[in-house]
C-alpha cells in the first residue's frame, strides 16, 4: 500500500514513525509492506513512487522545518489526483471555519478513487455527510478515529464492534485539557486561572486557550460522533455549547460536599447534542481524572460499554491513524483472497 | 445465514431474542435474515431447515423445560456434521475438566467447515490452539468474545482495533461476583462471609462459590486473554491463582487507610499470568465497583486503553455473541462482493 502524507506536524511525524516501525506487521499479516510515496506540509514536498525513507523526512522536517526538499505544490488538487497513492493521511491543522484546506484534500483524494484516513476535525465537524457520501459513491474508505478522542477508539468501537447494538445515547470526556484543569481545581483548591496557567505551562493547553475551554473543541468532536454514531446530519455549531470559564471553587467545593466532581461532558443522543459542565458522583467513570477522554455508550443489549484513552499526543494519534490504515488493509485483503478463490 | 444453537439455557435464549430482535438490522445491513434452523438442549431438539419460530422456541422452553418436540439427538456428532448450517452457536454449562460436550460440538462443527461461535470458556481454556488451527485449516471462524467478560469487547477490542498495537500487558477485573463482595466489603464494613452470602442471596453467587472466589472463573478467561491477545499456549491451571476467600476485614480497613481497595486482579503479559488479590489506588479504572468487568492494556503506540462493560447477563452474553455473528456476516459480505465485482 502506497500512502501520501498532507501535513507533516506532529501528527504526519508521529504517522511516519509509526509506518517506519510497523513494517514488520505489515508484512506478516499482509504480506506487503506500507510505502509513503509523498510528504508534503506549507512549505515543500517530498515524492518518490518507489518510496520515501521516512527517517530522511523525520530529520529534514526537525533540522529544515520542511518536510522536502522540493517547493511546495502550486497545484495540490493537481497533486492528489495525478500521483500514483492508495491512501491519503489528511494530518493538516484543523480549521473550523470552512473545513480549509483539510476539506479540499479529502474531497479530492475521495473524487479521484483514493482511501483517506484523517485526524482533521474540522472538515468532519462541518461537512459529513458530503464527504461520507462521496467516499461511498467512489468505493473507498474515509476513517477519521483519529479525529476523536486521539488514542481511544471509540468510533470504530461503536461502527464495528457494537455494530449489532442499537446505541442509544453517549456521554463523554473529549478534551482532555478541561479536565486536567477542573481536577487541578478540585484536588488542590486553584482557582479557575491558576489551574488553565498551569496547564499552559505544561502543554496542555495553548496560548489561547479558547478553543479548549469555551467547549469548542469538544463540540466538534460530538458532532463527528452525532454523525457517525447516531446517524445525524450535524455541524458542530448546532451543539448547544457551554464551556469551564464560569466554573467557580465555590462550585467545586460545593460539588464535592455532595461527593460529587464537575467534569465537562458531551452527550448526544437521537435529540440531544450539549457539550456543557455536570455533577457527576465520585467512583462513577466520568469522573475521571487527568487528562484522559472517556466515552461511555448506553446500548440495548449490552447495556453500559466505556472505553478510556490517551486523547492526544504524538504517538496516541498516530496509534488511531495506524488502526484505520490496517483496517482498510484488513477490507483490501478480504476483497482480494476472495478474487483470487472465485477465480481458481 | 443458518445457525444452529447448542444449549438452551439463558445464554441460549437471550441469543434467541437477540436473533429474533435483530432481524431488520441484518436485513437492512447485509440483505440476508438470520434463521435458527437447529436448536437442542440436554433433553431435546428442534430442527427446522426451513427456519424454527424463536417465540416458539423461547415460550416450549420456558413450559416444558425443553427447547424442541423432539427427543435430544442420540449421535449429536452426526446432527453437527450433517445438517445444514452455517454457524454453530455453542452455549452449552461450561465444563473444565476436559472441555465437556461444549469441546466436542466446537471440533465437529469446525471439521465439518462451520463457523462456531460460543460463550463458553471449558474448551478455549483447556484447548485453544487445537480448536484455532482447526478454524484455521477449514478456513471458518471461531469467534469467543461472548466467553471472557460478557458484554465488555475485550477479544475483538484487542484483536482487531489495536491490530496496530504490541499490546504489553493486560490487567482486569474478569469476575463481578468477586468485585461485588469486595466492594460491599468495603462500602458497608461486612465481612468475607456477610457479603458472599449477601451476593448469593442476589443470585450474583453460586450455592457453591468455588469456582468464583477461589479466581477459577477469572484463571479460565485470563488463560483465553493469555491465548487469544499474546499469542501465548496455556490452560487454565497455568494460571497462578490465589482467591479471595483470606481476604479479611483487617486487610480492607488497612488498605483504605492508605487510599486503596483490594480487588481480584487478573494479570497476563509475555511472562506472567496471575490472578491474585491487588491493591489497587482509589480512583484508579481498576478501582471500580459493583459487578462489571474491566480490563486495561498497556500498548507501545496507544498507551493504556481501558474497556468496561457488564460481565454477566442474558442480554449482555447475547450481545457478545451477537458481535460475533454480525462479524461472520460482514466477512462473508466482502468475500461475496469481491466475488461478484471479480466476474463482471
Amino acid at each position: 500500500m502506497d500512502v501520501l502524507i498532507a501535513g507533516f506536524g506532529v501528527v504526519g511525524q508521529g504517522i511516519t514513525e509509526a509506518i517506519r516501525d510497523k513494517q514488520e506487521l505489515f508484512v506478516k499479516r499482509f504480506g506487503e509492506r506500507v510505502r509513503i510515496v509523498g510528504a508534503f506540509d506549507a512549505r515543500s514536498l517530498a515524492l518518490d513512487p518507489s518510496g520515501l525513507d521516512p527517517d530522511e523526512l523525520l530529520q529534514r522536517k526537525q533540522s529544515t522545518s520542511r518536510v522536502g526538499k522540493g517547493e511546495a505544490p502550486d497545484d495540490v488538487e493537481k497533486l492528489l489526483q495525478e500521483t500514483a497513492y492508495d491512501l491519503l493521511l489528511e494530518v493538516t491543522p484543523t480549521n473550523i471555519v470552512d473545513g480549509g484546506l483539510g476539506y479540499k484534500h479529502i474531497r479530492t483524494a475521495l473524487a479521484a478513487g483514493r482511501h483517506v484516513a484523517t485526524s482533521n476535525k474540522g472538515p468532519l465537524a462541518l461537512r459529513f455527510r458530503e464527504l461520507t457520501e462521496l467516499a461511498a459513491r467512489n468505493r473507498v474508505h474515509l476513517r477519521y478515529e483519529a479525529s476523536v478522542g486521539g488514542a481511544m477508539p471509540v468510533i470504530n468501537l461503536s461502527r464495528e464492534l457494537l455494530m449489532g447494538e442499537d446505541i442509544i445515547s453517549l456521554r463523554g470526556i473529549l478534551n482532555g485539557t478541561c479536565n486536567f484543569i477542573l481536577h487541578r481545581m478540585k484536588e488542590e483548591g486553584l482557582s479557575f486561572d491558576f489551574a488553565l496557567r498551569e496547564a499552559q505551562e505544561l502543554g496542555y493547553a495553548e496560548t489561547d486557550p479558547t478553543y479548549d475551554i469555551d467547549g469548542v473543541d469538544s463540540a466538534c468532536k460530538l458532532a463527528i460522533l452525532a454523525n457517525a454514531i447516531f446517524d445525524r446530519d450535524v455541524t458542530y455549531s448546532d451543539v448547544v455549547r457551554t464551556g469551564i470559564r464560569g466554573i467557580t471553587e465555590e462550585a467545586i467545593t460545593l460539588a464535592a460536599e455532595q461527593k460529587k466532581v464537575i467534569r465537562l461532558i458531551g452527550e448526544v443522543s437521537r435529540d440531544k447534542l450539549e457539550v456543557a459542565p455536570r455533577l457527576v458522583p465520585a467512583g462513577h467513570p466520568l469522573s475521571i481524572g487527568g487528562t484522559l477522554n472517556i466515552a461511555q455508550m448506553l446500548t440495548d443489549l449490552a447495556g453500559d460499554i466505556t472505553v478510556v484513552g490517551r486523547g492526544a499526543g504524538r504517538k496516541e494519534t498516530a496509534s488511531a491513524l495506524l488502526s484505520d490504515l490496517l483496517a482498510i488493509l484488513k477490507d483490501e485483503e478480504a476483497r482480494r483472497e476472495a478474487k483470487c478463490r472465485s477465480m481458481t
